[in-house]
C-alpha cells in the first residue's frame, strides 16, 4: 500500500511556552530492516506531554508529540518475515500489514539484557516517542524503531465492545498503573500482610531453611492482616492505579483491606468516585476518596501506623512528602510519578528512621502488556467506556483541535483527551 | 542470687567529645515485671557507639554505652513463669535464670504488629540499647525491657568451639550483613537474575495468571543470570554482610556471581580477604576486594550496565553515591548505615531515570536471630575466631580498658572491639 508522501502530525516548537501546531509534514518511511510504520488509530495525550509544554524540559527544535497509541501495520521493514527472524522476537516472524498494534511509550528491542530480564522501559536501544529524540504518535503515521520488539499485537479474538481508545491506555498509562500497584504489592516489606508469614521467611525460596531455630519466630495474626494502600494523584494514571489494585486483590482473595485514594483536586476526586461506582461495593467498597488534609487524617484515625504501601503517581515534593508522612515503618514507596525537583525533598536520616523501601522509575510497559490487556478485557465494564464525565478516556478530538486539547487539558478542565487522526 | 549493690559500667559524659569513663554505678534492677537482668558476658563495641562519641549525635545526660551483648540471667521480673505468660512470648514461660541468652541490640515486645510481621526494629516499644533513652551494654550487668521479647535463648546443644564472643556478633552486626544480603537478593528487581523468570512474573504469587498472552513475554537466557553485587563498606558490618552474602549464594546454588567488596581503607580490605582466606575458593573466588576507584573500573569493565545489587553499609553520601553509580537500571539498593546528612545526595530525577529501588534503615535483629545463628555456627570456622587480624573479633579487652579501646576503634587501628565485663 503505498502511503502519502505527507500527513497530519502535531508538534511542540521551541523558543515559547505551549507552542503547539497542527502541521502537514513527510509521511515516516522505513529507514532500519527492524523498523515498522503505523497507521495511527487512536492517540493519546498524557500527563508527561505537558512537560515541554510547560517549559520543565528544554528542547532544541520541533518535535511530533505523544507516546500512545493503538494502530495498524501499514509497512514493515526487510527484518520481518525473512530467515533472519528466526530466534528473534516472535513478532518478526508473525506481524503482517493490517495487524492490530499497541505500542509502549518507549521502543524496545526485546534482545538486550534489560529487555529479556522483565525491564523494557531500560532497553539499550530505548528512546521515548514524541521526544527530542524520536518522532511521537500524535499524527496519522508513526514510525515504530525495533518493532518486532517494541509492538504487542492485539489479539484477534479480542471482545467487539472494546473500542480503539481503550487499547490505546494499554501504550502508558493502564501498564503503568498496574506496574505501580504490582511494585508494592509484590515487595517483601507488605508481604507478610498479603500473605500472612512474618518477615524474612516470607521473602521465600532465597531465604535459607533454619531447622528448629525458625519456631522461635514471631507469628502474624488476623489482625494484623488488614493491608492498608494509598494511592497519591488520581489523574488518568492513578485510576488505572486503582482499578488495577483493587483487581489484583480481588484475583489474590486480600479479605481485608482499606485504599486511600488522594488527590487535592475535586474533579479528579469526582471522576475517580464515577469510576467507583461502576464496580461492585465488594470492591468499591473498600476504598475511600480523600483530599489531602481527609487522607492524613483517616491514615492516622483508622491505621494509627500508617498504610502498608504508597502508590506514588504524580511526581513532585508534596507528592513524595505525602507518601513518606502517610506510610507506615517498614512500607513500600511505589513511585511512578517524574521528578524534576532539584533536591529530593527526604534525607537520609529520615529514610533511615521509618525504615523507607522505594521503587522509582519508568514502568517497563512492554512486559506488563500481558497483563494490562488482560485487565482491559475483564474490566471493560470500569475501563473500556469513552466519553464523559465517567469514562476513564473523556473524549476524542481531531488532531486539528490539538492546540485546544492541550490548553484544556493542561488547566485539567479536560481529564484524559485522545486524538482521532482520521476524524 | 543477690546481685552486689554496685558493678563497673562504661559511659558517655556530654559536654566535650569522646568523653568516655569507667565507673562504678548501682546495679540495675527489675522495675518491672517483663524485665530480665543479665549478667554481660561480653560486650561489643559498634561503628554507632562512634556517632555520640564524635558529636555527631547531641545528648545531655551520662549514659551507659553498648547495644550488643551475649549475657546470662540472673533476675526475672514476676511476669516470667506466671500464669499470665501463657499466651504470650514462649520465653515468658521459658527463660529461666542461668539461661544463656543474645539481645538485640534494641528492646522489642514481639506482642505489637511489627514484631509479629517480623519487622522488631520498629517495635512500638523500641529502645535502643546504649542511648539516652535505654543503658547499654557495657557493663557487668544490664537490665533487659520486654524481656520475654526481646531476649533470645541460646539452644543448649550449640558447638562447644564457638567462644561467647562470638554470639555476641548475633546482637547487631551479623543480623545486619545479613539482612542487608537478603534485603537486595530477595528484591523482585533481582529475582530475574537469581530465579530466570522474567518481571513481572518472577514476582511470584500476587501476579495474576494470564492465559496465552503470558507467552509473548520475554525469556531470559542462560547469559542473562551472570549475578554481580557490590558491597560498599567492609568495615566488621560490611564483612558480615560479604560472608551471608556468599553462604546465601551457596545455599541456592547460584552458578555465576562476582561479589565487589570496596572500601577506601586498605586495613579493612586486608581484613575483608584475610576473612576469605577461610572460605573455599568456590566461593572466595568470585569476590574481589578493591578501593573505590578500582571498583568503579571493574564494574564497568565487566558488567557494562552495572552491579545488580548494592549492600550500602556505611551511611555516608559518598556511599550512597557511589552505590548509584555502581548500580544497574532497576538495580537495588539495601542500605543499612545510618545515614546523617542534611540532604540526600541523589535528587528524583535520577531515581527516576536508573529505576532506583532502594530500602533503608535499622535492621530487624530480633527476626533475623535464627537465620544469623544458623549462620554462625555453620559458618564458624570463617566468622568464629576471637584475636589477631585475621579475625572478625579483633580483640577482647576490660572494660577498665574502654577508654583506650573507643580511640582505637575510633581511629580504626584497631577492629571490632569486644569488653569482657569480668576481666
Amino acid at each position: 500500500m503505498a502511503l502519502p508522501p505527507t500527513s497530519t502530525a502535531v508538534r511542540i516548537h521551541p523558543g515559547k511556552l505551549a507552542d503547539i501546531r497542527v502541521e502537514q509534514l513527510q509521511t515516516p518511511t522505513i529507514v532500519h530492516p527492524d523498523d515498522a510504520i503505523v497507521k495511527v488509530l487512536k492517540a493519546g495525550l498524557c500527563g508527561s506531554d505537558l512537560h515541554a509544554y510547560r517549559g520543565l524540559e528544554p528542547f532544541d527544535a520541533p518535535y511530533i508529540c505523544g507516546h500512545e497509541l493503538v494502530g495498524e501495520v501499514v509497512a514493515l521493514g526487510a527484518s520481518f518475515g525473512a530467515a533472519s527472524a528466526e530466534g528473534r522476537p516472535a513478532l518478526y516472524s508473525k506481524l503482517k500489514v493490517g495487524d492490530k498494534v499497541v505500542s509502549p511509550f518507549t521502543c524496545s528491542c526485546e534482545e538486550c539484557h534489560f529487555c529479556r530480564i522483565g525491564f523494557p522501559s531500560r532497553c539499550v536501544h530505548s528512546l521515548l516517542f514524541g521526544s527530542p529524540n524520536l518522532a511521537g504518535a500524535q499524527a496519522q503515521y508513526a514510525r515504530i524503531p525495533y518493532a518486532g520488539g517494541t509492538l504487542f499485537l492485539l489479539p484477534p479474538e479480542l471482545p467487539k465492545d472494546l473500542p480503539e481508545e481503550s487499547f490505546m491506555l494499554c501504550g502508558d498509562i493502564l501498564p503503568t498503573g498496574y506496574f505501580a500497584a504490582i511494585q508494592a504489592l509484590g515487595h517483601p516489606n507488605v508481604a507478610p500482610i498479603v500473605k500472612g508469614e512474618s518477615y524474612p521467611g516470607v521473602i521465600g525460596s532465597i531465604v535459607p531453611k533454619v531447622r528448629g531455630l525458625q519456631a522461635e519466630g514471631a507469628r502474624v495474626l488476623k489482625e494484623d492482616r488488614k493491608l492498608s494502600v494509598a494511592i497519591v494523584g488520581l489523574g488518568p494514571v492513578g485510576i488505572c492505579a486503582l482499578v488495577s489494585l483493587l483487581d489484583i486483590l480481588t484475583q489474590n482473595a486480600v479479605p481485608e483491606y482499606t485504599v486511600y485514594a488522594v488527590d487535592p483536586v475535586p474533579a479528579r476526586r469526582a471522576k475517580a468516585a464515577a469510576i467507583l461506582n461502576k464496580m461492585t461495593p465488594a470492591e468499591a467498597g473498600h476504598v475511600k476518596v480523600l483530599d489531602i488534609d481527609a487522607a492524613k487524617a483517616a491514615v492516622k484515625a483508622e491505621t494509627e501506623k500508617g498504610v502498608d504501601a504508597v502508590l506514588e503517581i504524580v511526581g513532585n515534593d508534596s507528592a513524595i512528602l505525602l507518601a513518606y508522612d502517610l506510610m507506615r515503618p517498614f512500607g513500600v514507596i511505589s513511585s511512578v510519578g517524574v521528578h524534576t525537583s532539584p533536591q529530593f525533598p527526604i534525607n537520609g536520616d529520615a529514610l533511615y528512621t521509618k525504615n523507607v523501601a522505594a521503587s522509582f522509575g519508568r514502568c517497563p510497559v512492554r512486559a506488563m502488556f500481558p497483563l494490562a490487556v488482560d485487565l482491559l478485557v475483564r474490566r471493560r465494564d470500569v475501563l473500556g467506556g469513552v466519553g464523559g464525565e465517567e469514562a476513564l478516556v473523556e473524549r476524542v478530538i481531531p488532531l486539528s483541535d490539538a492546540v485546544n486539547g492541550y490548553d484544556k487539558f493542561n488547566s485539567m478542565t479536560w481529564g484524559k483527551v485522545v486524538f482521532d487522526p482520521w476524524a
